[in-house]
Formats: structure tokens, C-alpha cells, sequence
């Protein structure tokens, strides 16, 4: 279900199939007038009912459920991946999908992460849960084998300083980022099983960052820095 | 207020001072043993009344009332700075100052920002908000103004084509980046007033990044990436 006009705007323009619409006597106009009743059946709503099923502080009335996007990650056409290895925030998972999409990554691997179809999660992607090709696994050092058959060069992020510098490195040209659980990083098989551990150099009195912003940072590197504008 | 074990240990360690302590009895041996009790006044209360002051939604059972750390930022002793002009969102602001204590800025100029003392935002600083050097402003042309004055060059953080791309760029050696509002970004009239206005290149269909991970990406640019190992 996707809440907000924005976002049913942003699930139209990339393809969604919406099955119905709900929304207020407000909510209903707006939508119209950005043309965004076209294709689905619609129920108009009262007031109060949009403020029981609605997860925000002020509802804008319109709701849509649409179908989930297909998890169509061809890891063979890809040369730069970011992999999330049991990320339980929702707010970061989403954050950290609309960076990828923002630095055009070619893929996300979410392994035994929190749910990336619900509300929350939808909502802090701003729209890129369309837009960016992922699949979802569940055997963390299953997929690095896969992935290491087709010729990727893996890398486990990691607050270590024995470590390579994310600053220094030149990444191959196949290559994956690993970045782990909020509180406890990578499992150590995990970290055992990549080829590289890689790190961002700091403070010495800080232990590690936020998860989404280690992967940010990581992105930027692995992709982010080569974006040219597109306008 | 600071709530948790781990947030009155980080105070501790950063010279906060402790005014009195909140604790149940169970929390009262973990301070204790952990040697975090010696100079305060302590208090116990009961589980039902760490519950109604908590903030959290499984509260540890220890609090602590602290005088607030001193803005003592000095601009003239500092080569590279961020200053956040309306940032509204606690987490992100908790974020920022996480990020930036990580990859060690000289300060950190908060205009018109969310309260840095609220729970939240101290709680998502992760104990940085005792370790980073920072000042309050209210007026950000005045403050470019004193900023240029002592031969800082000023950079307009924008989501433009346009703009100088933080990827190519190579900042001046007393460089300060402006981060505006997570909605509307910075007003005109203070990116007018900068020196020069840059950006990161995203992704056609995107609009911008989150306010926290742009921040993230202008301070791995401006000094995380010089920052060495201490270990």
C-alpha cells in the first residue's frame, strides 16, 4: 500500500500496476487534476477512515495498493552491486535504496533485511523502490559464491583499520559492497568469505556510522562519483 | 536529559557535567559496576516511572540531567566547516553530527536548525554532540559574512546542474559548505551570498538526496577522505 500523492504519482510514472485507489473527497481531486485516476478503480473515503488506516502525523487521504515490483536483478548485466546483509531499520533501508538510485548503482542485493514493501521502508525510498533493480536472498555466503563465479570482486565494509581505505582504493571493475546489520556489522564468516575488507577511516574515538550513511559513503565511491548529469 | 548507559558513559568521557541521576535499581548496578556513579547525585526510581519518563520504546532505566556542553566554537582557528541552515529533523541533525565527529570537521555552524539538545537529536549523535566543536547563528548572511571576512571560501550545497560538481571539485583550504532544509533546501538569497555553488551529480529522475546523506557526501569530500587511521 503507498501513502501520498507524491508517492502514487512517483509508482505511476514508473510502471506500477495500481489496483485500486482510496482516497478522501480532497484527496480525490487532487489526483484528478494530476491525472493520476486513469487506470484503477477508485473509493472515495471519509475523513476519518483516512486518518484510522494512515501511518503519517497528517494524512493527505489518498492511498493506493499496487502490485509488488518484481525483483528483477540480472546480476550477469551489472558491474557495481551493493549488498545489505541484515539491515532492520526501515527508515535505513529506504535511505540508503533512494541513495543508490540517486548515485545509479546497477543493483541492490538485500539479504535478510526488513521488509522493503512495507509502508515505511516504501515511503523513505521516495519513490526509487521503482526504480531500482534488487533481488531479495537469504544465504549471505551462498550469493557471494554466485557472485564471485561470474567475476565480481567482493568487499566487506568493515570499522577496521586494517583494512584497505575506501579513499585509496580503486575498485574493480566488478565489484560488490558489503555492508552489514545496524548494531553488529557483518558476520564474521561473511567477512571471511569476501575477497577484501574495506573500510572508511575515523575519528579514533568513534566506534562506527549510522548504516545508511556507511553505505552512502560507499556508493559514492563505487558509483556515485562517475554520475555525469543527465541534463 | 541523556537517557541510556552507553550516552552517560559517552557524556562522562567527554567532560560533561552530571548534575543527578535517574536510575532503577537494576540500572543502578550496571552504572556502578560500569564506574559511572562517582561524582553525582544519585537517585533510584521505581521501573513504572523509568517507563513514563523514557523515550524510548524499551527503556534501559537510567538517566542523567547534565549541564549542556558550551558552544565554543572558534571560526578562526578552523580550515574546513559545515553549516546546516534549517535542518528541522532531529534524527537527521543527530545524524549530521555523527558523521561529522567521524570524519573529523574543525565545527559545525547550526542556523536556525531543530533544538540539538532535545533527546532525540542527542540520542542519534551517539555522543557526539559532547565531541564536536560547534556554534548557534540565527542570521546566515551575517554569519557568510563574518565567515568570508576571515578568508573562508563559502559553498552553497544545491541540487542544480550548474553547479560546481563535488566530485571534480578541489576545495580551498578555509572551506565552508552550506546544507539547507530537508523540504525546500537553502533560501536564495543565502545561496546568492556564497562564493560558489556546488553539487552532486545524481540520477536524471531524481529530485535530491536526503538532507543527512548529502551532508554525509559534502563532508567525505571536505575532510573524511584526509582522515587517517589513529590506530
Amino acid at each position: 500500500m503507498l501513502e501520498g500523492i507524491r508517492l502514487i504519482d512517483d509508482a505511476l510514472k514508473n510502471g506500477a500496476k495500481i489496483e485500486y485507489i482510496l482516497a478522501t473527497q480532497k484527496a480525490l481531486s487532487e489526483l484528478s487534476s494530476l491525472d493520476l485516476l486513469s487506470n484503477a478503480d477508485v473509493f472515495e473515503i471519509p475523513q476519518h477512515i483516512a486518518e484510522k488506516i494512515s501511518q503519517t502525523q497528517t494524512p493527505q487521504g489518498a492511498f493506493a495498493v499496487c502490485k509488488m515490483p518484481q525483483c528483477s536483478l540480472k546480476l550477469e548485466n551489472c558491474r557495481r552491486l551493493l549488498m545489505l546483509c541484515d539491515i532492520q531499520d526501515n527508515g535505513n533501508l529506504g535511505m540508503i535504496m533512494r541513495t543508490a538510485d540517486a548515485l545509479k548503482i546497477d543493483g541492490l542485493i538485500l539479504c535478510n533485511c526488513c521488509d522493503v514493501f512495507s509502508p515505511k521502508t516504501v515511503r523513505a525510498t521516495m519513490g526509487s523502490v521503482f526504480r531500482v533493480d534488487f533481488s531479495l536472498e537469504k544465504d549471505a555466503n551462498a550469493t557471494l559464491e554466485k557472485l564471485k563465479d561470474i567475476g565480481f570482486v567482493t568487499y566487506a565494509a568493515v570499522p577496521r583499520s586494517d583494512a584497505l581505505s575506501v579513499a585509496e582504493h580503486k575498485f574493480a571493475d566488478k565489484s560488490v559492497v558489503l555492508i552489514g546489520n545496524e548494531g553488529n556489522g557483518l558476520p564474521q564468516d561473511v567477512i571471511d568469505n569476501c575477497d577484501n575488507r574495506i573500510t572508511i577511516r575515523m575519528n579514533g574515538t568513534i566506534e562506527s556510522l549510522n548504516a545508511a550513511m556507511a553505505a552512502g559513503i560507499m556508493l559514492w565511491e563505487l558509483c556515485g562519483k562517475e554520475v555525469k548529469s543527465d541534463e
